[in-house]
């Protein structure tokens, strides 16, 4: 029996930290990813894929910018932005799903659906807002950007500048799942959830977009959950999940159990904005359904018992 | 029995020419549109949107350039700023229908499909670009863009400066047309081939973005004619097409038939990259499918005899 898969793709599916990502860049970048998932398709089974977008949303906000200081065009708040690039990521998705496919002689379509994804408007995150996009700043352009446009800035950790912080809230519903299940059920690859979906309450039926991004991981969590899929694959750039991450005691993890991923997660092993909340959106994935969900890279995708595999007690 | 409506959108739907074209100014326009759709709802038929995205993917390639120029970030080329605008434009076009369907207590899903549209490589418009896109530069602007980019320019007939221009070949496939179609069977409004998709070649089975335009009313009734549609609507800011249009003798071209239609655009009574575009898309679907195609405004929609209609003989 065919299994429903979804794997989340990070930013760097598509765009490499080294990179300026110009549109070759990504498409070589993600004709590579799509390789890797062939093997996903050759089983037989039906595939939705999530993904990120850091990278280039950073990239349209930049532009945003500076097309309203030359040009004086309206800038566009986060869920407009989002729309934006699951439109351009999707395209290069469907690019490289085709050339991979047509050289395998795999016969699917490729569909990339936009995609809204309902939060809270009563999510505290929405009080608290932590989720840095965007460029770096000066603390003087931050504040001036404060003023102009009521956003928030936090200094970066590490030194870099300022950033715009924008409220993360957590995912509730993913608009149109039955159509991805249905598109899936046909056999066809789908792309959805994209840069974490477009963030909108919904009030009555009514949708309303929210200046927010949504964690790309845990959207996709969700999508594999209201999806009800199998298998849940969560794509990076390390092979497994490591504790005593860079200490002389460094272990990576194998196959552990749902337990033992809550108390490293507790104990504060996961790196936050890094393998934490890939953590996170994997034991909700595990706790709501009680099959696996695997954080790996695209090389060790093929290895059935590669990667970190968190299972369900 | 339900009917399969198309409805070819023009750019005014979402931006007017007065308008800087803001989020807000963008979705009270598509949501009054939306409503102007009801109506084909109501009679509880099947619906799929095209729409066009001159102002949009204008302003995307403004973007683009200013950040280039700001921030050295790397510019795209046509199919990649057409696909930004299909999840731009058909995020806001579901905003807007979800609106008016829940005030109208339609039950319907509404769904954005990133679409490509097939084009022939050999096809003459390659060897002979004059669709104009994007902003207006002076001459010199012009000269030096040429020359870093490769692109080329020609100056507006009407003086307002120089514009890159691309070609625009002729859409010969709807890339997954039989996704939309079991989409619309099943009761959702599919939003599709936006900006009139994004200009792909097919070569075994793989598929190449080209800098080109495809014209939005001609995708659509690819679109209609491939999705089997029974109606056909294409609309603009006039209620009806015109012959002698501003002469003394000018007259509203009510129901004509094809042969008329083609004789009137033969004539000349068309104008170029405004009515003539129209008149061909719709005599291209009444030619292929026997049945009615109208040409009209928002506000005519909901007269059954009202616009231009087009018949078969």
């Amino acid at each position: 029996m065919s299994k429903l898969v979804v794997v989340a793709l990070g930013g760097n599916a598509l765009l490499r930290s080294n990179q300026k990502g110009t549109y070759q860049e990504q498409i070589a970048n993600v004709t590579e990813t799509c390789q890797a998932l062939t093997d996903i398709l050759k089983r037989g089974n039906r595939l939705i894929i999530g993904h990120g977008n850091g990278p280039q949303v950073g990239n349209v906000m930049l532009q945003h910018e500076a097309g309203l200081k030359t040009f004086d065009l309206p800038s566009m708040p986060m869920d407009y932005c989002v729309s934006e690039t699951q439109g351009s990521i999707g395209y290069l998705i469907e690019l490289g799903f085709k050339k991979v496919l047509a050289q395998e002689k795999i016969n699917r379509n490729v569909v990339t659906l936009v995609t809204q994804v309902v939060v809270d408007e009563n999510d505290p995150m929405f009080q608290n807002p932590t989720k840095p996009v965007g460029p770096y700043y000066t603390h003087e352009e931050a504040e001036e950007f404060a003023e102009q446009t009521g956003a928030i800035f936090r200094e970066d950790p590490r030194g870099r500048g300022w950033r715009k912080v924008v409220p993360s809230p957590q995912p509730i519903k993913i608009n149109n799942i039955e159509i991805v299940k249905t598109l899936t059920d046909a056999g066809h690859i789908v792309v959805t959830v994209g840069g974490g979906g477009i963030p909108v309450v919904e009030k009555n039926g009514v949708v309303e977009g929210v200046e927010a991004v949504i964690d790309k991981d845990l959207a996709s969590s969700l999508a594999a959950i209201q999806a009800g899929a199998d298998e849940f694959y969560i794509l990076t750039d390390v092979p497994q999940a490591y504790i005593n991450f860079k200490k002389e005691n460094q272990q990576a993890l194998g196959r552990i159990s749902i337990t033992e991923a809550k108390k490293h997660l507790a104990d504060g092993q996961f790196t936050e904005g890094s393998m934490a909340p890939k953590m996170r959106a994997a034991i909700k994935f595990v706790e709501a359904t009680g099959k696996e969900a695997v954080i790996t890279d695209a090389t060790t995708l093929s290895d059935e018992n590669g990667g970190t595999r968190i299972y369900a007690e």
